[in-house]
């Protein structure tokens, strides 16, 4: 599909990530007309940085846009790291969109388009956190749902490698966790004793998800590093079979990120009950996170849809880099 | 070192891991006469099962010795698991050293020799438990340190690869658990976003793992999913430099393993304070392991030397497999 940008294009979006390059045309009204994906990550340049690398991954996914309007291009996500196109510092938790659109950094491509570039966020403390890419779907999801903004407190969850869970009052990003638990996952089944005996299942085995689950709650005192021995002690006993052990480990892992939460909100006296809950990411994964949050007693977990484009745009309307739509719109 | 053997030697111990052989000779006083070790462990013959590598590499560390005598071999470890030379079933815990020495199981070597293998021990149960070589460990500090076995309430930790901590009353093995805390450590290192930017470090930098088990103390609830992210986030703003990268990753994952043992102590109205602890295990990893229980207020731990020559040779004199030292000894 490739519609044809007419004049009534207005914006180009980049979610420009490790592995993978997304590009969004937008209208005044925030509707995408067209999108892109390439495999240009920014690890996956075809040609270094010094080379150029950047640029050619910038023409061949939204060239034509620009060669039709010239419009403003604005880019989130690891673009924006030090191993990115422009380092676009981090800005301080607590934080709302207003200073991210303040902190946005510029570069000038070859073609002379001036690409914005959307800063992450980090948390100071003893135990630092960072995001990069994240807080432009967690404010395109206020965008998207401005019940979440209006609801005092909102927990927002971002399933995947590196899962994020940001704790939000009246719109404003207080403060955020990391889990590792989509990278741990994978490194125990590709490269440790637990991935020997497993089976690749072409289903999704909700039982034996449900069943690592189970083990993280019973044992949450105990930890991760304990339980997830018993991916292989269930299989030496027979009561998990081969093809459910991944289901199984991938239960357990996101059991134990939610007990972790769940516990420090315990820690301040609240649950997860006085929380508005969303989660964006993968359909797949966040379905897994709503029946693993729905055995633990929260069943009211939305999943949000589109906050990378609603966010990308948002970011651009803060920061004025949209012309008003004129009256006959 | 090739010390003759000589008729004073009565038993051939072998320590039989995944990764490692290693082969003892001890007279009838329990007295190591010669040691050897190499790199054949059961996941590293130079030839497959079926083509005999299990008796070329028996042959090649103590064949000579049995040229000269022909004494019994007792052997512990994977070289009994359904990997192993001969499966010799798990005995079922709680159990002490009694039971293990009457399920040894027996093979004929291609030159006739009887070789008896220890089992391991399950713990059975919704999470169950498997170990396979420490079972021979423990019951060797025993009869090594006689007070371990005396006093009330013992608990033996075996840092590692996988981790074991034991459980004993008045010298019987009760239960126990598997922390996989040493092969976590390796993938998180050599495969994830947190051994990128690890310079490898020759010392072993204290004040970098102890901090790393003051996060794990601090924040055990969240879990270890979420504070090992810190190994990245104290990276990025400078607190830890990329040579003390390993040893706070290194902390913090020992300290969350021996904060899941004190929570479960917790839980049963206990605390390690009401136990005798001692450690087995390289030299190295153990004195990190006695440094994060004194940080964590248990100084009264000891580490304990040459269980397993110990508990080969306890095994085989309990299974009646020595004969009685002459009058004249």
């Amino acid at each position: 599909m490739n519609i044809k940008p007419t004049d009534e294009a207005v914006l180009i979006g980049l979610d420009w990530g490790t592995s993978s390059l997304r590009a969004y045309l937008f209208n005044a009204n925030g509707t995408v007309l067209d999108s892109r994906q390439s495999s240009q990550g920014i690890m996956h340049l075809r040609r270094t940085a010094i080379e150029g690398g950047f640029d050619e991954a910038f023409e061949a996914i939204c060239g034509d846009w620009l060669d039709v309007a010239d419009i403003p291009v604005v880019a989130a996500g690891m673009v924006g790291s030090a191993q990115g196109w422009l380092e676009a510092p981090y800005v301080p938790a607590p934080v709302d969109c207003a200073p991210l659109t303040r902190a946005l950094e510029t570069l000038k491509t070859a073609r002379g388009t001036t690409v914005f570039i959307v800063p992450g966020i980090i948390q100071n403390g003893p135990m630092p956190n960072v995001m990069r890419g994240e807080e432009t779907q967690i404010f395109g999801a206020f965008a998207a749902y401005p019940e979440l903004k209006e609801a005092r407190r909102t927990l927002i969850g971002l399933p995947g490698t590196h899962a994020k869970w940001a704790f939000t009052f009246d719109g404003e990003l207080q403060r955020f966790l990391t889990f590792m638990t989509g990278e741990v996952f994978a490194v125990l089944r590709d490269y440790t004793i637990l991935g020997r005996t497993m089976h690749p299942s072409s289903n999704n085995l909700d039982a034996a998800f449900l069943r690592g689950v189970d083990t993280a709650i019973r044992h949450s005192h105990l930890g991760v590093l304990a339980t997830m021995f018993s991916v292989r002690t269930l299989g030496l006993t027979g009561e998990i079979g081969p093809e459910q052990q991944s289901d199984y480990l991938s239960g357990l892992l996101i059991g134990h990120e939610l007990c972790g939460l769940s516990h420090l909100l315990v820690e301040e006296e609240s649950t997860l009950n006085d929380w508005t809950v969303g989660l964006i990411g993968d359909e797949r994964l966040c379905r897994r996170y709503q029946l693993a949050l729905s055995q633990m007693g929260y069943a009211d977990v939305r999943i949000l849809q589109k906050t990378t484009e609603y966010g990308l745009f948002q970011i651009a309307w803060d920061a004025g880099l949209l012309a008003a739509p004129s009256a006959q719109d």
